[in-house]
């Protein structure tokens, strides 16, 4: 046979996602299937909604999981809530703003797109300016922007969002599971997340949450199918939802104690989001927020020591990512390259406007621990110092663990 | 901690999907992630593509996975190949006919829907006859029809489609890895299946392949993302593709050399994919087939020396999936709560016009073993002495046990 079997290299995963998947995740997926509708199977699903609701800090009836990657949930989340014609204001701070304004753009959405320099964010003044100009729908944006590593504070958006009256929808695919994201706290109306970054499962399902506001437009627009359709489903008053997989009407159905036949729920996924969830809330929020802060104050102290400068607003850095400066003269790629091949950590490009500019440093999830942090700090200097980059050899290490014998005492 | 990690109960699916998964898949699955653009995972997704041509029997360099289960996949296909207003002819024989019409109605196409009984299929004179009528940009309909067990011969269908200038876009999801689908000497167009049936792999991924024709369609649909543009991206000729999960245009460049950044391929549902393609081909397709065959041969043979009657149009009943009318007087729901609580053996029911009057038994993947059959007939037997039927005790077995006998001589 010329087909091998799966026998991955060791790899030590610390771009801004996929992550590595905690290894309980990874075992959990090993589990043999159960049928979609057999009650086993659907308590489970319940149990994800409750635990999900919990991480994302919402009493949200509507918090569940789509079957496709996180960008699969963006879309489910913006063309349920969003009809064509709906003007719709988009602060972009990097590149996954622009997604958010690709995805309402083919839904037919009146969009206004208001950008700011990559590498920094939004006053939340910038965004009452826009909502004073005329009534919007909603606001979409992205709480963490890896593309530049900004997050942007969300609490005092969330207010200004209610005081006008538009929706709040937030892409919290990097931040959900490694910093805080408080749902309901924030105002926010619909939040969607990616399972392959601080949540540490693997890519491939997309939680989502949102409250009854988005649901009575979901109500709105539903429409059941012909093959299961019966007298008490009635005629829809709003346009109907564009996609049949993506069509949060049937997700929520089948979601529903009614469990409405859509698709056929992805069982070791979920038995890896069930995990992964599980995993979250038994390290406890605030421990794995705190975690997740140390590895980041260390790594950032190890850059720094090692003469590298923090690219961007330092104010608002996630926590779970890192951008360095390219030093003059050197290629990302090769770096990049060296990492991967001779010590087998993967760190990431950028794109657009930083593309070979900027080096990315993911900090999420399983991959956030202290041995990877280290490892990372010694192995770029190693090929710095490959390249003759003139640096304070063993300088970067030492000040990680100086961070961390401080926070030991 | 009240959530407990994932422990399910023994189960042998015998419904037409979720099957059993390969142990050797789920072990696949837990191997660690590496990352989208790592060279060892890209080099998986095309092995993954070169195993999934052999398993469609086709040369189309357009085959590979979509991040959605097979109902994002048929949606993919769909809605990627067929623009708003063009005529679409689909000759359903289930609810999964039902289910295309739904997924090209909310995509504006003109469709013209043929039905036959619940329990029948077409004679390929029908859809000639509609062809003839006027001009038809597609056909699309199911091979393998679950909700009534029935297959719908494509050869002849799909020299008639060529013949007619009318691309042919068939659903396989049942049917791929268990029973004959030969893609290019049916001229079939576009064709899609799903991972959670015969190919015996947990859902959550979706198998697709077309051909030129409908790759040129994509091309001149196709508009790449803003963020990632750059100047040798022209723009689109066709409307574009409604949704920018399911399209086709991007998912093409991500799994193309370029590999132009689109999702985060579902890695552990992509190791999952390979390991179940791979299986397939280590078993060989005609001996796959051959074992699907025997076991239906046997199961059939079980179901009728009980002295049940099997559902429709026996010549055209699909190896993978049996319907038996359930006996007079008796609940269908009853008899698989039985099955599933006393033997752990899950069968299905059925929808629409067979609701309760049918039950289905499912003869796939994995879950198309010897055992399995002589287990579920035995436990059918079981639960129908319990509700008084009166029928050959010890029979069903017996005949099934016979069939492979024979086929051993």
């Amino acid at each position: 046979m010329e087909f091998k079997e799966i026998n991955p290299s060791p790899r030590t995963l610390m771009a801004p996602g996929p992550v590595e998947a905690d290894p309980r995740v990874l075992r959990a997926m090993s589990a043999h299937i159960l049928g979609q509708f057999d009650p086993e199977f659907t308590a489970l699903m319940n149990e994800t909604m409750e635990m999900a609701r919990r991480v994302f800090q919402t009493k949200n009836a509507q918090t569940y999981t789509v079957d496709t990657t996180s960008r699969g949930g963006l879309e489910t989340v913006l063309t349920g809530a969003i009809c064509p014609g709906d003007k719709v204001l988009i602060p972009a701070f990097g590149r996954f703003g622009y997604l958010l304004s690709e995805i309402l753009e083919r839904c037919g959405a009146d969009i206004t797109l208001i950008e700011t320099d990559w590498g920094s964010v939004f006053d939340p003044e910038q965004i009452e300016a826009e909502l004073k100009k005329q009534r919007y729908k909603a606001v979409a944006l992205v709480h963490g922007e890896t593309s530049t590593s900004m997050m942007q504070p969300l609490e005092e958006i969330g207010r200004i969002c209610k005081n006008y009256g538009a929706l709040l929808i937030v892409d919290t695919v990097a931040t959900l599971g490694g910093t805080e994201v408080k749902v309901d706290d924030w105002f926010i109306d619909g939040c969607i997340a990616g399972t392959q970054k601080c949540v540490s499962a693997p890519s491939g399902s997309a939680l989502i949450t949102y409250n009854k506001a988005i649901e009575d437009i979901i109500l709105a627009r539903k429409k059941v199918e012909k093959g299961i359709r019966t007298a008490e489903d009635k005629a829809s008053s709003l346009p109907q939802i564009p996609s049949n997989y993506l069509d949060l009407a049937q997700l929520q159905d089948y979601w529903s104690p009614r469990r409405l036949n859509h698709h056929t729920e992805a069982t070791s996924m979920q038995y890896a989001v069930h995990e992964a969830l599980r995993c979250i809330l038994m390290e406890g929020l605030d421990n794995r927020f705190a975690r997740h802060k140390l590895n980041d104050k260390a790594l950032c102290a190890g850059l720094t020591a090692m003469g590298l400068t923090i690219f961007g607003d330092l104010k608002h850095k996630m926590p779970v990512v890192t951008a360095i400066n390219i030093p003059e003269g050197l290629d990302g790629k090769v770096l990049r390259a060296e990492l991967l091949n001779d010590f087998g950590i993967e760190i990431a490009t950028s794109f657009g406007p930083l593309d070979g500019k900027i080096l990315r440093i993911g900090n999420m999830g399983y991959s956030s621990q202290k041995r990877n942090i280290l490892f990372t700090l010694g192995a770029l200097e190693a090929v710095l110092l490959q390249h003759k980059v003139k640096l304070p050899a063993g300088d970067a290490v030492a000040a990680a663990l100086e961070v961390y014998r401080e926070a030991e005492q």
